[in-house]
């Protein structure tokens, strides 16, 4: 499903990457961190998509609403994890979102 | 590949979609309107991943590099098979990208 976006402005976090092979342990803690994430203050959606790369962008409703999810402690292991383990490249981009549309049959 | 990112300030484009099917038509426009998007001025990248959903990530100079994709004549075409053929649900963001890391091995 795709978000239900709020009205701009609010914020994207864009994570892009590429695995260095797609382990179970990878997986689990995939869905972890976007159940822990939709428990944080601030969070408006999350969508996911992988192939050839992986592109996960998670919406917010403001910065302190991002550093606070990047502090969180489980977060915090899980991205440890991710550098040591998971990724051989990724990119984390942090954007204001200032217009948006929805298109719908 | 990952984008190789330039140094914000630039603008990012995240279209998320979801399908009615994929067509062979849909494959190929979507291909050649990637190649015609990195002709365009100020065009600095381009990501996507499909599994569920698809996203693509597009990345410009500036909002005018924007718009005028947008109203290139070609791809003014491709949007509007996209809503009357190819597409049961889409959204559409327009983003300034204020921070961004990069990660690699």
């Amino acid at each position: 499903m795709l978000v239900k976006l709020p009205n701009p402005p609010y914020y994207a976090v864009i994570f892009t990457s590429k695995l260095i092979d797609q382990t179970t342990e990878y997986e689990e803690t995939a869905v972890l961190m976007e159940e822990l994430a939709s428990k944080q203050e601030g969070f408006l959606g999350v969508e996911s998509a992988r192939n050839d790369i992986g592109i996960t962008v998670s919406y917010w409703e403001s910065l302190d609403a991002i550093k606070a999810w990047k502090n969180q402690a489980d977060h915090s292991f899980a991205r440890k994890m991710g550098r040591e383990k998971w990724y051989s490249h990724y990119t984390l981009q942090i954007c204001k979102v200032e217009r948006a549309y929805d298109f719908k049959k």
